[in-house]
């Protein structure tokens, strides 16, 4: 059983829990034996809720106590310092001792990139552990690189971001040699703030990553890119934007098909359609957000996800240990410093 | 005549010059009696173009002739100090030397936002003149504001960018009291960037804006709030991601609807209601961005501004002359500026 892989699921965290985090876990070992699934939460609730299903692999699935819940609006820091047996907290704690491979969580996001970062613990030579959610495009998706807690970011966090998001792309979602920009309010050469500016010329002289330049936000949607590089303040902005004027939009054309009787009909024709459209436009369908550069593997699951999300987000989890990313990344931060090194001589 | 309104017009700035924005200037003096336009760029070309139409009050506009054009691509601050007799400078000069109210043009918006900064020149007290456009929301409209050239901008401008937006939008677009909200990447009281950080207090101790706190990027389409404020680099994400969400987004629901027979039907019978609904959700649909702060008034329209959009921006600038906006915003920044040295003493 050396193969297994073992992801840690928070049954305690989002809105749906613990139902759907629970049934998540149950379907992913129904469908794959080379995992074990172990649910971190009060263990009442979790074995009531299992009992549910009488019907599945019980060797592949332990409960892990856990008596606190971190909420959403608990100041993270504090809340990862004080709860210790918190869901959040023991999770993460059986992925720093290496008794988890990842853990999965759609808690606070707060809480799981303080804890992924002060209790996992970065991979070594990474400065900052950037959260890359997938965002869909007109093309299929690209990886928004870094929409975590690092607002602020040097010129140096964004190049790991670079190499991390490409090789995140290439070996889970099998994008060859994947186009990396960085974002920028203009594709001239004089446009950008200080911190872009400063970063360029140093993506630009990167070897190791397909660099093509800014990118403008109008074209991110288009798929201009597969990795898009931002500091975590602005990536927060085009995350929560792509939400935002999509669900803004969608209730006015809903509205707009309302009006009369003949758009009535026309809408009743075309809404399979457009439900399938939409949902393929949706940012919240594109599984978990990996937090990069840990020593594990952290993988946030939207506030609102499903059993479906949760299985999605396990099977990730199992690509991920099986491509050997961390250990790609690890190799890749660690040549680059050894090149400075080099050129600093 | 002392109440006539003196508007330059850019004929040879953006995609459809001179066609639309001459249209544009006739349709408006057709309007208004008590507007003065002057057409600015080569002279036989906005001849010809006039001579198109016979039938509007001739008195009412003026041409002045520019030999030069600058192009999009051009970088901005060389070419408003190169090309001396573009249209752009030429225009610009005309409010500089108060000969004209107001100059609206759809050519580069580098050239205009450093033109009219270096040659308008900032009215007394304002640190740096930020563009406002307006964005649709589920509601109406917002300002958003800065989405020009001040990127890297310090606390105490995106404070004057509130008290300013707060002015336009209370008397131009008719926002009593307007809710003022600074971009954040969370609701929370511990979340922000420095800047936004160093921010939040000031604001909030602003006791002449309706300040509400932070906004997050996925609730300015549902419209919180009437006046977004932040700094422009982050002001063009918004912006040009409006767009591309937009028409990514309205093309898949285009191709969606195409599927079958069935569907087909169905979006003939919607199609004029989607045409509208997504009419009222298109960014460029909301006339000119004011360049605020100056000591004249400069109004960028889009780069694809058809004639209806011209006119609508002439209008704005007989709005916005006849409020005295410029005076309130002097009269507002002073005020702080004297209040502030008071505190000090």
């Amino acid at each position: 059983m050396a193969d297994l892989v073992r992801i840690v699921v928070d049954a305690m965290g989002g809105d749906n829990a613990p139902v759907e985090p629970i049934k998540g876990a149950v379907d992913a070992v129904k469908e794959r034996k080379d995992i074990k699934v172990i649910l971190v939460g009060v263990e009442d609730i979790i074995k009531k809720e299992l009992a549910k299903y009488p019907d599945y692999p019980k060797e592949q699935i332990e409960i892990l106590n856990a008596t606190e819940i971190i909420e959403t609006a608990e100041p993270p820091v504090f809340a990862v310092r004080k709860k210790k047996d918190s869901s959040i907290v023991k999770g993460l704690n059986l992925v720093r001792h290496q008794e988890a491979d990842a853990f999965v969580s759609s808690g606070s996001t707060g809480a799981v990139l303080v804890g992924g970062q002060i209790l996992v613990g970065r991979s070594k030579g990474v400065e900052r552990p950037p959260l890359a959610p997938l965002i869909p495009t007109a093309k299929g998706v690209s990886l928004l690189i870094d929409c975590g807690a690092n607002v602020d970011a040097r010129p140096s966090h964004l190049v790991q971001f670079a190499k991390m998001g490409s090789i995140y792309m290439e070996h889970i979602v099998g994008v060859k040699n994947p186009r990396v920009a960085i974002v920028n309010n203009g594709a001239e050469e004089e446009k950008g703030n200080a911190l872009v500016k400063e970063t360029f010329p140093l993506l630009k002289a990167c070897e190791d990553i397909n660099f093509i330049g800014s990118i403008e936000a109008r074209d991110i949607p288009a798929g201009y890119a597969d990795v898009i590089v931002c500091e975590a303040f602005v990536g927060n902005v085009i995350l929560k934007l792509y939400e935002g004027v999509g669900s803004t939009l969608v209730s006015k054309i809903k509205a707009g098909m309302m009006t009369n009787l003949k758009t009535k009909i026309g809408a009743l024709l075309v809404k399979p359609a457009l439900k399938e459209t939409l949902k393929t436009f949706d940012a919240s369908e594109h599984g978990g957000a990996p937090l990069l550069g840990l020593k594990g593997l952290v993988v946030k699951t939207h506030g609102s996800a499903v059993a479906v999300e949760i299985k999605n987000a396990i099977f990730q989890c199992v690509q991920f240990k099986q491509n050997g990313i961390n250990e790609k990344i690890a190799e890749r931060i660690q040549k680059a410093k050894t090149d400075e090194a080099k050129q600093g001589e």
